[in-house]
């Protein structure tokens, strides 16, 4: 097999390794150079000497050699020297954009030499932990990994948030194509024809003009769905699958170092993990709310949606932790949640109210990170409320005809990826956790 | 821990499962029903009274249960007998579009219901975990995964197959935008900036009108990116990783069962474990097509590139396994390839040929499965090489401050992945492995 690994042992005393150097330190007659080599350790200190380099070493410059461990000249210390350099090439000085300390808001305009940076480097090799973390923690519970067209042809819940596709080729498909903001619909065909629990794990796109520190035009969705599982179960599963991502990411050394790496605290997660998230209806949310005295921007009320700020005040005010919030009404969500009874609640408003088996999941300092439901399996109330949300039933034939082919009750959640990174890893931006950030007018 | 998968073992006589029914008998006073539970195990046999079901049982329906084992009345088998019907949905024989032994032809076009069928089940089961072994061995080899964008603002290599991308809002980008047809040239930045070995894994698109059964309009790209490699280390790598993933598959019961239910023999699969790949110079391989006397539809010219049937006749004919074939002319591959001696072979031709570090791995039944090669490092020669091929260096000035800012040699190959699991499990046909497959006129 060929190594082609950035630190490779030769024998006992001899490395070949090649990174960018990281600091530069004078001797009379030799070069102290610092070297990043690969993203998972402390750079390397090694000794050259003045004549093995052509001209002075430069931050960020390549360099591939071969060292030698030997004693210092005390005897105290063990030191790495350069033997033979394989490979030398210059980062001019004048080319370097960055610099130290820069605030994120101006590395971000340097997209590519932010790489350069040891935070950068942390980032993206934490998220692929996450990632991988999430794979493993979703295949202990069972579900199997399957793929949804990105490539789609109902612009989605006609929220028009969509981008359209456009090929030279005239009538390239027999429909207009648009890009997927979510997989859920045909993954409910894949769970309920396959009848086993799945998840997607895959890019979600959104024309969606806001340029907040929470939303990108793409971003990773994980989306399970579950045969037979009720709301209790549903989120007693995110709950879970939360968890053990986080205690996975905890439980890892080189983790723990990109942590300390970010100036992240740990400890800060363990919130995440060592305590029972809130669970509390829509309806006791309102009271919460409306009880508090404080004075929101939007004042809460029964019937309508949560603003962030509701949701934030709930999650870090009012409980500390991360905080379900379940059963909102059926008319602020989407047509495909399981109804439940509509209801009186004569401590707010004699006018009932029909709500849905729906369920969110609200996390300090980000707000919604997770919404959820147990789907509507029957094929006469779906068709209702498809009416009632002015949407056309002969767009979706196929997810009716699941509710008449041996139709179950079932359920799921949607859970941006990006977002669940910056949680977990404190970073304040979304155009941070991507190398290369997409979003309204980049 | 909410417990969601299909079979729960309850105690040691009882379990609780649900599934779809997939055979019927009857007895006097009882049916006998297999049901599908999961796709990874055969179907199970149950017992029902008939007074347990409202209606006679028929295919497909969905059962969700609890059941006991008994002894059978001779004593001699064990049989599960279906104790409480938790949740019972019938499906309407009317409404079944597949049959027994449909050709895939047809069941291609019952896109949803052919997700009913053993086969397709087992596809999907077997699609994750090829791509579950693929990470796995991508690790191993110390590749970091990483994310390119899928939105992205050059009309790739000038080709022409991209799909443009549109918001309702006008100027929602800075620049047309395009969905990507290969994260090679932002991953580069990412490998060039860390100086770390990567790969990617995720979506790629294509506008291309062809109908055959190696295209589709979305697929997954696996493409590895290495600092410091030179064309014959590349060529071991790919090998030894085509060579792990298989081998994983062929250590893995489950898998060994999948290929089982596909009649997919795995001695078949061995010939790419067991033996060396070929490798042979582009020129060698044109030099064994004009002298084996066959008649190809196009004549092998020097200088040329080669046809599906002259790479078939290579890798099925002429070699009988799996084959690289390096250095290909400049003028037939892409900008990026490192240029290399242009050189007269006298035998030939007494026209000098400029070839580049490239190299494509043919595979019987598929030809060309990945393409590779060594990237051009040197900003000079890759501003002329863009010239030549009517690009602008404009284009991609970020490509190329790369090749200014401590520039070093590096390579990497693209494999598409739904090819190669068509390869793996002996499936004919590229819409056969994605559940929603997206073509040219679907």
């Amino acid at each position: 097999m060929s190594d082609v690994s950035c630190y490779v042992r030769l024998d006992d005393k001899r490395v070949k390794c090649y990174g960018r150097i990281s600091r530069i330190g004078k001797r009379p007659g030799f070069w102290f150079l610092k070297i990043r080599v690969g993203c998972y350790s402390d750079d390397i200190q090694v000794i050259v000497k003045k004549e093995q380099l052509d001209s002075p070493p430069t931050m960020y410059s390549t360099i591939h050699f071969t060292a030698e461990k030997k004693r210092s000249p005390d005897g105290l210390t063990e030191e790495l020297h350069i033997e033979k350099i394989l490979y030398y090439s210059p980062f001019d000085p004048a080319d370097v954009e960055i610099e130290y300390d820069m605030p994120p808001e101006l590395l971000r305009q340097k997209e590519s030499q932010r790489l350069l940076t040891r935070k950068y480097q942390t980032i993206l090799l934490a998220y692929d932990k996450i990632e991988q973390y999430l794979h493993e923690v979703s295949r202990k519970h069972g579900l199997l990994k399957i793929r949804a067209p990105f490539i789609t042809f109902s612009d989605c819940e006609g929220g028009g948030e969509t981008f359209e596709l456009r090929s030279k080729i005239p009538e390239f498909f027999k429909k207009t194509a648009y890009l997927t903001v979510s997989g859920q619909v045909d993954e409910e065909t894949v769970t309920s024809r396959l009848l086993v629990p799945t998840y997607i794990f895959g890019p979600s796109f959104r024309s969606d003009p806001s340029k907040t520190r929470w939303h990108a035009c793409e971003f990773y969705h994980y989306e399970p769905e579950i045969p037979f599982i009720d709301l209790k179960d549903l989120m007693m599963l995110e709950e879970s699958i939360i968890k053990g991502i986080i205690s996975m990411c905890l439980d890892d050394d080189i983790f723990i170092k990109c942590l300390d790496y970010l100036k992240r605290d740990p400890t800060e997660l363990k919130q995440f993990v060592e305590y029972s998230f809130a669970q509390i209806s829509y309806t006791e949310a309102i009271k919460i709310l409306t009880r508090t005295g404080v004075k929101f921007e939007v004042v809460p009320k029964w019937g309508d949606d949560l603003t962030k700020e509701h949701e934030r005040y709930l999650c870090e005010r009012h409980f500390g932790k991360p905080t379900f919030v379940y059963g909102y009404p059926s008319k602020i969500k989407s047509f495909y949640m399981l109804q439940g009874e509509s209801f009186i609640d004569s401590e707010i408003d004699d006018e009932p109210l029909q709500i849905c088996e729906s369920v969110d999941l609200l996390v300090p300092g980000i707000g919604e990170l997770c919404g959820g439901s147990i789907r509507e399996h029957r094929a006469g109330i779906l068709m209702e409320i498809m009416k009632t949300k002015g949407l056309d039933p002969k767009d979706y034939e196929e997810y009716l005809s699941l509710r008449q082919q041996g139709t179950f009750p079932h359920g799921g959640f949607g859970m941006g990826f990006d977002r669940f990174v910056m949680l977990i890893l404190g970073v304040d931006h979304i155009r941070d956790v991507a190398p290369f950030p997409r979003y309204y007018k980049c």
